[in-house]
């Protein structure tokens, strides 16, 4: 099994649409300048949702313009359907990312749609990344709980999961979105999904709400995943939880997988200080344990 | 393998000695008491270590004479040497605990003296309990490395262990002092100890510098560890990183413990209740992610 495991670092979105600070957009394009100079390999930059559901990412069009990509690095940003695929590609995005829930209650919730009818959605956005040569991810999100139907069966998470791959996702991300997750369950979740879909081509998403991020993503990493989502300075939060702990912070992780002697290419320190950096920014502490003791240290 | 894990609560002692703030006697009293009401079987209460080098315990007397005493749950007390083991004793201490490192840079800068002196000097302590019929728990601090010599030799750990387990301690507890441990290196230190001391003598202690705790006791578990020790509230932080996370808070361990379907008879809302009374007393926000959680839904 290969020692080396892509962080697909989610804060410039997942971790900026839940922060209640506005950080200016000059802000967003150094934070996303800074960690290009990590050796991170895949930043999702922003949302192209519609400003109405998510004003914090209003600027998503000027922030993708001004940044500078650096070559060999993947600048996905999140679609909810073709409007926003065409705004993304307008300013130059090759990589997209779509959503959609496990859980039949959050997608009704959410997008007035039962899980079936969000997928179809994200039809035609498929076809025109595929004839454009646009690479898609997939998000699946309650993969281990709802905070409105609670449970949410395997069953649903792997049906979920094995149709965006059917419909031309490269990377399946799962996300436990609210952070109720622990080891057994998480690890379970992702041999039941990987039963379907290769695990090359799943990663996973965890949020600290109830702090078992890094325990979860050691039980997934031993049943063979490498690919992980986290956010520099554990930006975030929990929409269903206020003031609960948010995305699992970037340095944290970085420092689990090089104490096990994994590769990320990502150089630990300065991830560290570009996280500290950003929560300065948003007027916080941040959110990374390993941050807080080099900073200490 | 049990599906029980003792948590041993070290919270009123490790924790509050390692807090600038100084918490009344009548709190710290109050604190154990409600602490006996969450199902906890193990509660460290305090430390007979000299007021001098502990000002924070240095009420130690008055908190264990005052305290209610639950049938079925255990007391012990850091007890540095026959001196405050006499002082224990004098107020009805049925358990003790004794320290030492297995880093011999860390035994010499903080008690004078190398690793096997520092032993010899518990030589009376444990024959007079032994006589007394007092139980004797041992703790091996800076079993994952160490803040004057970095690395720390796992053969140093199993010998320091080793001998404490023939003096005998009934149980030993390795503790990752600086928190700088991550789940590889865990479980193969723990291993390693177990092969020369059986591993239901032993117990895991980490520290959350740098957020690997959970993931650590996880990896522990696996290898078959049934002893916790934690605090709640995760107080503590860390003498050799100011600002940096104490002790893995025990509501996070709890919360771990019974989403991989094992018990440990605790009661969480109500624990995670008192880990936030205690924060209120310390003028903090609670360091269990759980706590937060519980009291944002």
């Amino acid at each position: 099994m290969s020692d080396f495991v892509r962080i697909v670092e989610v804060g410039p979105r997942d971790g900026l649409q839940n922060e209640k600070a506005m950080v200016a957009t000059a802000d967003k394009i150094e934070l996303i300048d800074r960690l290009s100079q990590t050796g991170l390999r895949s930043i999702e930059a922003t949302s192209f949702v519609s400003p109405k559901w998510i004003p914090q990412l209003a600027d998503a069009a000027e922030v993708f313009s001004a940044i500078a990509r650096k070559p060999g690095v993947a600048y996905p940003v999140l679609v909810p359907n073709e409007q926003g695929y065409e705004r993304a590609r307008a300013v130059g995005a090759e990589e997209v990312a779509v959503f959609t829930a496990a859980s039949e209650a959050f997608n009704r919730r959410n997008t007035n749609a039962g899980i079936d009818e969000s997928i179809e959605r994200f039809r035609p956005v498929l076809a025109r990344a595929a004839a454009d040569g646009v690479k898609v991810r997939g998000y699946v999100s309650t993969v281990l709980g709802c905070p409105y139907q609670g449970e949410v069966p395997v069953t649903d998470v792997v049906r979920v999961a094995s149709r965006l791959h059917e419909l031309g996702c490269y990377e399946i991300s799962l996300g436990d979105t609210i952070g109720v997750g622990t080891p057994h369950k998480a690890r379970a979740m992702l041999e039941a999904v990987a039963a379907e879909v290769p695990m090359p081509a799943l990663a996973v998403h965890f949020h600290d709400t109830y702090g078992q991020a890094l325990a979860n993503i050691l039980a997934c990493l031993e049943a063979g995943v490498r690919v992980v989502d986290a956010a520099v300075s554990g930006t975030g939060g929990c929409p269903y939880a206020k003031g609960a702990s948010g995305n699992v912070a970037t340095e944290d992780v970085v420092y689990l997988l090089h104490g096990m002697g994994m590769q990320t290419g990502i150089d630990l320190p300065r991830l560290g200080e570009t996280g500290r950096w950003l929560a300065g920014l948003l007027g916080r502490e941040t959110g990374s344990k390993v941050a807080k003791a080099l900073a200490a240290a």
